[in-house]
């Protein structure tokens, strides 16, 4: 059984997705398509990275997961595949694969060169139906990457903020906001876990002043704002039955790096959950 | 052939629909996913209750039925598998289930309380990664409901107001507007017909007041107003080649729940169709 | 292998989309079903047309398109397959199949007359779910359309304006404008290769003048905007990394049929790729 997930934004009210579902399954019947999202912000090169590397671990081995958020499309960018040790890749080489090829480990990438395994005709506006979806659905037949094009080792890279430390501040910044309005941060559990020692943490992000870290939404009282590990590891700020992104005093098109402050209290405290 | 549909609040935009569906196929990669809705409105868990209802009883036997509009995610609420003649369905214990409860005949409910069914970590942010998705899962691979927990026989009740007559009116309220703007009611059909035993009704539905019910959208003239029992058999308030619900004269977020009006002829007319 | 597509107004707010899945599946569990789009414009036919007519050429042979825009559901219009030397299609008898019929070359229509190959109950307002479903899946195990109905010489036909010359002025008008603001045009890179005989153009479209045609969106600047032939072979005028249609000087809902001109250069210039 094989898989190939989609990952684009093209939205669902033109052909284009299907476009690209029928020409997977006129060369590769048998295997099955699932998307993960047609509706990242267009252009969005990161914010594509960010809802891949979020959503691929969860898929059986051996999946195939296109990516096509392709701005540069018909100019000099490369067509790759990024194979790490339990996925395949496909999509341009812009910067969208960079967060996984910078979390998955050692990874081989492979600049496709090889037209008989694209449509017979390469528009200049449209490689998710010539090019992606084609080379992604021999790739389920069995075909090996190294048969479609060459070994490449400078992949271009997304410039990915990581948070920085300042006396007894963390800045890290907001990277997405999700369908709920929760506002998702760059600051890992992992990272914050290092940074808080124990402390108590307070919570700044624009108008928000949240004290302490909560497990769960409902733990805030209706209507109030809360932090707390998100599903995907990271800080989350969020509003206990309403949207977040609504409350924090900063214009929807200006959220995405909006700088958050973690304080520490000076005085270690044990968290008792 | 085995199924399982996922009806959210989860939207199209992020990761969350995809995760669910790359753990079910990590669980059983045979299984068939058919998406009813991520649209429901957030946290709104009677929609989601109508919607399912409504479209649960098309699927074929067996079907495995995931809903997961959990606002209470993390907290006391309890994982459950609701088991009718026909049909499993797994969510939280919210009152979600409610209609299908009610309009089913008996079922059976499972307090899910077996980790080895669930992934491995339990977040309290996510059941329809961790639970949901993975129960389900388990139950297309033939599992039974019973290993999974315990009976339990107290569900959670959803509050549904039942139409209420007072002399020659019927009051129902609006229960839904769809993506046509049409105006769906809790009114149903078998409950009109009892009341109205032959007499035209005249409705009356915020600013529009329609004598008598048609059968077919086109029957109105084009931009007028009408009534006619929908697909789903409840009394439905509609603008031919319009929205009705801009034209009832409330704001949109007001609508759910306004008062319908059907007042009866006492001079009983037989109705010919 | 068994594929049916769907194409619909229906959203996917509501129950309707997966009623219809529902009832394929129930029929016939082995088909596989992918969405073509179920943001189709409400009731507007002819963009379901197109949009049908895009995708549809690049699904494996045999396959089933249902599409489902239905504004006279329930009135006296005729459901319809659609055969033509690849595909079936199903749906109204509404002009929604016109733009195939008029490029598949020869087809036979047959009206769906056999009850026996729908759902035992007829609505009057939900045929997607009565009528196509059931044919669909009926068609996808071998039943042969001309069991179900009977063959008709007169289907319905829907006004497509085609580009018009005068003097040295081509006149088209937007038929499209896609999920990037993209506006996509009826003047298809044939006509206008046989207008222009390489001259240069210019192109005024609104507020817009371009001179001259590009191959890839990202040869304008930033923000400027540009002249194309898009993926689906016809003339679309876009920003490079911006949304054209809020640039055209147009209010969005007057777009559709705006008048384009393609204007020639007198001197004939070589052009060079």
């Amino acid at each position: 059984m094989s898989f190939i997930t989609l990952t684009t934004d093209f939205g669902l009210s033109d052909a284009y997705v299907a476009v690209m579902k029928g020409v997977i399954l006129s060369i590769n019947p048998d295997v099955r398509i699932i998307d993960i999202s047609h509706n990242i912000k267009a252009g969005h090169i990161a914010h594509a990275g960010y809802v891949l590397k979020e959503a691929c671990p969860f898929f059986p081995k051996g999946t195939i997961h296109v990516a096509v958020v392709d701005p540069g499309v018909g100019n000099a960018r490369r067509p790759v595949i990024v194979i790490t040790d339990d996925y395949f890749f496909v999509g341009p080489d812009n910067g969208i694969f960079w967060p996984i090829i910078t979390t998955c480990g050692p990874s081989e990438i492979i600049h496709l060169t090889k037209p008989e395994f694209f449509l017979s005709a390469i528009s200049k506006t449209f490689h998710g139906r010539d090019i992606f979806a084609p080379v992604a659905a021999h790739l389920s037949k069995g075909y090996e990457p190294k048969e479609m094009g060459l070994i490449i080792k400078d992949p271009v890279k997304l410039e990915i903020k990581t948070p920085r430390k300042k006396g007894n501040i963390l800045f890290g910044e907001v990277i997405r906001v999700d369908h709920f309005g929760n506002i998702i941060t760059n600051i890992s559990n992992k990272v914050l876990g290092q940074f808080l020692k124990g402390s108590k943490p307070v919570i700044k992000a624009g108008d928000l002043i949240i004290k302490d870290i909560v497990n769960s939404y409902s733990e805030a009282g209706m209507g109030e704002a809360l932090v707390l590990i998100g599903s995907s590891d990271y800080l989350e700020i969020a509003v206990n039955r309403g949207r977040a992104a609504d409350f924090i005093g900063i214009a929807p098109y200006k959220i995405m790096g909006t700088e958050i402050e973690v304080r520490r209290n000076t005085n270690p405290i044990t968290r008792t959950n």
